[in-house]
């Protein structure tokens, strides 16, 4: 039975490495598998200027390697491996790592979720330095500045309102027609009246330009032909993508837009499965709120061991 | 209608500090009203070890210091102030600090709960160090050390068992017999048999000394007896007080602990009233929950303010 580790956590960006730092600190044996960047999102990160506790922001690099640091402190085990199934058999759970399997008794799902992009040149080199994905995050760099926000769904024109509380102005950059509940729309046309939004709609990005590394420049296709603005900075709000594909024939339950259902213990429908941080539902997409919840799944995972040590200790 | 603030958080906790370093961020307005100390629980802890993103831990001082910082960065207002009221009439809160009332669109509870004391000499003096509420927080602190843990409930006897991972052994002093459950019992009946952990039924502590600042003996009423045992902490299980007196009268649901009921976006059942950290039901008594649900109710009022702009904007 010795080959059964305790908890095995899928992915380890803050909320996994948060849940890590419980975990090895009361002694439960803990392995992480990650197949991209230790620290997810955060890692990749310029500045962090909400992350609870650094009164003057954060480097997104810099929180990635203290997080880890200090999971590795109290024994935590990060490896790189490709998680593509979790099963459940009687008291085991059986997670397949490069295609080998791999014997748990619980599981943490903190795989993340990772922001659609538009695949055009520019994006990638400058994420996080004038291409950003959450506005909570990133749009207080943008007092009086100028923006470009890609996307005309809920969550674009949502964010573009947000938006107008730091930037002076707002070009709002919509693929088709603005596709938004009617009282969004309603509530956009005051900032369209004002002059602080203005809609371009049948427009897609061709390219985010640079001078000097700063963005300063996007190019589009306007109604079908060439145009360009000068911004500050480009928000891009096309939809979110939760790091589910692992579940797929797991029977863990998804909510509407993919998320992993838990109850207030942060389990899943699945005995001994857990799930936190921005795969969960009801996620914030907040470094903050993903290592919160990461502490409190590794209090719930504690609790199971205990449960369950107990249980099959006392035959019924 | 300029005087009525857009939010006001009641205690000024590691968990309402976090919210209001989001808030502030939004530029939505934000007050503070702290009755005691300004970084709670945390600001009186000796070192927090397992708050994400330090790695070699952090003295709780300086943590609760950096948080007030940066919320203070973003605008917060902290203010000085006993709450003893909150009061909704149609769409604004009332909120009576000092006797005087102040309105607000929306509150956040974040007061925390005090663990109950046992009131002998030496208990305050050693607080954080040697003498401790929260096993997951400083149990870590006393790998092969020996330990004297008071009470004999749940509780008592739950963090008993979860301590022998790290104490050599435990002296469980019980005030008259042991209260908690028979599966506990049952569990805890393995450690007495290997000797790790000693019950003294009958017994209250009446002093808890220490030799040049280190926690070294408790002073003991066993059976009607002086006695005195030698150790190097002292934890006491003797229940949670949640800081939910100022809801008398208002109307906010609680659990049967005592902790107060939110919905998954933290709202209590009463309308624009938001709950986080240590005084919500299904609280675990650590930093980095209590930050991570701060978080989630600060984009929770936004969302609320939001809405509420919205809906009365538009006359149905």
């Amino acid at each position: 039975m010795s080959d059964i580790t305790d908890t095995i956590m899928i992915g380890a960006g803050p909320s996994a490495l948060a849940a890590a730092v419980y975990t090895t600190r009361e002694d439960i044996g803990t392995v992480l598998y990650e197949k991209g960047v230790v620290g997810g999102l955060a890692a990749i990160t310029d500045q962090v200027d909400n992350y609870p506790g650094f009164p003057d922001g954060v480097e997104g690099m810099k929180l990635a390697e203290q997080l880890e640091a200090q999971a590795k402190r109290f024994g935590a085990d990060i490896q790189y491996g490709d998680v593509s199934a979790i099963t459940r058999d009687d008291d085991v759970l059986t997670v397949t790592v490069d295609g080998k399997p791999v014997q748990a008794k619980t599981v943490l799902i903190a795989t993340g979720s990772d922001y659609n992009k538009i695949n055009v040149p520019g994006e990638a080199e400058y994420y996080g330095r004038g291409v950003h994905y959450c506005a909570t995050c990133d749009g207080a760099f943008y007092r009086e500045k100028k923006l470009a926000v890609v996307g005309g769904g809920n969550s674009g024109v949502q964010e573009t309102i947000f938006l107008t509380r730091f930037a002076s102005h707002i070009d709002l950059l919509v693929r088709s027609t603005i596709k938004a509940s009617e009282v969004l729309q309603q509530e956009l046309q005051q900032y369209i009246d004002s002059g602080q939004v203005t809609v371009h709609l049948d427009t897609t990005v061709r390219e985010i330009q640079a001078t000097d590394g700063k963005v300063d420049r996007v190019l589009l296709d306007s109604n079908g032909e060439a145009n360009e603005l000068d911004v500050d900075g480009v928000f891009v709000f096309v939809g979110l993508k939760p790091n589910t594909q692992i579940l797929d024939g797991s029977g863990v339950e998804l909510d509407s837009m993919g998320l992993i259902k838990t109850d207030n213990k942060l389990m899943t429908n699945i005995e001994g499965v857990f799930a936190s941080g921005d795969v969960r539902s009801g996620a914030t997409m907040q470094i903050a709120s993903a290592v919160g919840e990461g502490a409190t799944a590794a209090l719930s995972i504690r609790e199971y061991l205990d449960e369950h040590k107990r249980s099959s200790a006392q035959p019924a």
